[in-house]
């Protein structure tokens, strides 16, 4: 069987699309429905009411879209409001990057001292580390909420001395304490990857979120036999839908997607009745 | 006549607590109610359509505390949002930080070249330039976006390297420029005077928005005959709530205030009926 439908993408901002330029890496034919609360964003700061609030209203909008899956590409989301969107998604399968991330982390780390960073929202809601401890409870969670990382893409400040001092701020202690496996929590932090890697050094081990995210994605669609393989390039009957604009478009999409996106399409947000 | 009614302070987070550090110390008398929307924060990045609900929503809550004056404490509200809350607030006055801001600069800069810096949504309002340009149409106004400052600020990293080549990159331009008063557009900035002092030299003046909206609320309580001279210290009496607690409670309260506060109340936020 080959199911045509989209995948739903669901995320708070723009660094969801990470999310999506792995996809059509892994599964070039699948079409994606991308919905971004960009008005909303950005989301890393704000409490679990405020989240769970975004993560059903961007659920139940990105659900009439006829999607097979819906992937929560925004790991604040994913971490705090896993269960709110589950609840409103009754038919399709729901992922996010926690689990996924969690079981790359335990498999790859030699000295079971893993190292986490994220929004300040997703750190405070421990489900990374509950995810690892659950998997191997073995393995030492050593945990890092790094705002400024995230104020540094929005920026697209990204190869530059202050994200190098910055990431040497946020690392050391991780690297003195011989971490050998660093999850990236957060999709946003995908652009940041190469910095980071110099900053650690090739002894610790990086897990992109927006990776795993992705490769669960494709497990799971194979698994329930919703594959769509099509010679045809999904991302090009795919859609891109945000709630506000971003002032520098193509240059922000391009960081996060790594190459030309087709537009942005504003959505309208609806005054919700309940 | 002596008026013993607190001055209200309207705040999108906490960084307008810099504006009560001025008024206490300008007219220790005063007692304030201080009203902070933390559970919104931050604002900067966001829309004009967002900021202007949570101006209003502050404002009605804040006016149920029998104040003589609303003070406008956050100037991403002041610059995007001066007219909503005009709206909603009858018979008291109300103020902020971009006239006397305005004003001060006019004065003081000898060749006529000011600088701003302030959130996003302060620069993308125009609202400072345009009272610049009111004032003395002579003025060249140079702008900055200062996200990072904001980040660095809520991190509490102030005298810190990545502060220092996070400031020389925001105002290197600036300096080249030959800008020579550089108005401080956000009271959030308040606690950076001293990095950015010292990365742009003693050539650039700075104009704190905290402390010209105090001088301020301090000209026009005067004029109208609402100052309230009393032995006691208007601090003791005085009253700050919060939407939501931060997690540093007592650090961050005293990096904006500069010493003690009183403990921060938190009110719960009501579902609006309209």
């Amino acid at each position: 069987m080959s199911d045509s439908r989209p995948v739903g993408i669901l995320d708070s901002g723009l660094g969801g699309l990470s999310v999506c330029r792995e996809i059509t890496r892994l599964m070039p034919g699948e079409r994606m429905v991308y919905l971004g609360d960009t008005a909303g964003a950005p989301l890393g700061n704000r409490s679990a009411e405020v989240i769970k609030d975004v993560a059903r209203k961007t659920a139940v909008a990105l659900l009439e879209n006829n999607i097979k899956m819906m992937v929560i590409a925004c790991d604040t989301i994913a971490a705090v409001a896993y269960e709110t969107i589950e609840s409103v998604v009754k038919d399709i399968p729901v992922i996010g990057g926690v689990m996924p991330c969690a079981r790359a982390a335990a498999l790859r780390t030699g000295n079971r001292k893993v190292g986490l960073i994220g929004t300040s929202a997703t750190i405070r809601s421990g489900a990374f580390s509950n995810a690892l401890q659950r998997i191997d409870e073995s393995v030492q969670i050593h945990e890092q909420a790094t705002p400024l990382f995230h104020a540094l893409v929005e920026e697209l400040i990204l190869d530059h001395d202050i994200t190098r001092l910055t990431a040497q701020f946020y690392l050391y202690e991780m690297i003195d304490l011989g971490v050998d496996c660093l999850i990236l929590g957060s999709s946003c932090l995908s652009p940041l990857m190469e910095v980071i890697q110099g900053t650690v050094g090739t002894g610790m081990q990086l897990i992109d979120s927006a990776l795993w995210t992705a490769k669960e994605a494709q497990d799971i669609l194979t698994a329930l036999d919703l594959r769509h393989e099509s010679s045809a390039a999904g991302i090009d009957g795919s859609r891109f839908i945000v709630t506000q604009k971003p002032v520098d478009e193509a240059r922000i999409t391009g960081v996060y997607f790594g190459s030309q996106l087709p537009s942005l399409e504003l959505r309208a947000q609806k005054q919700e009745a309940g």
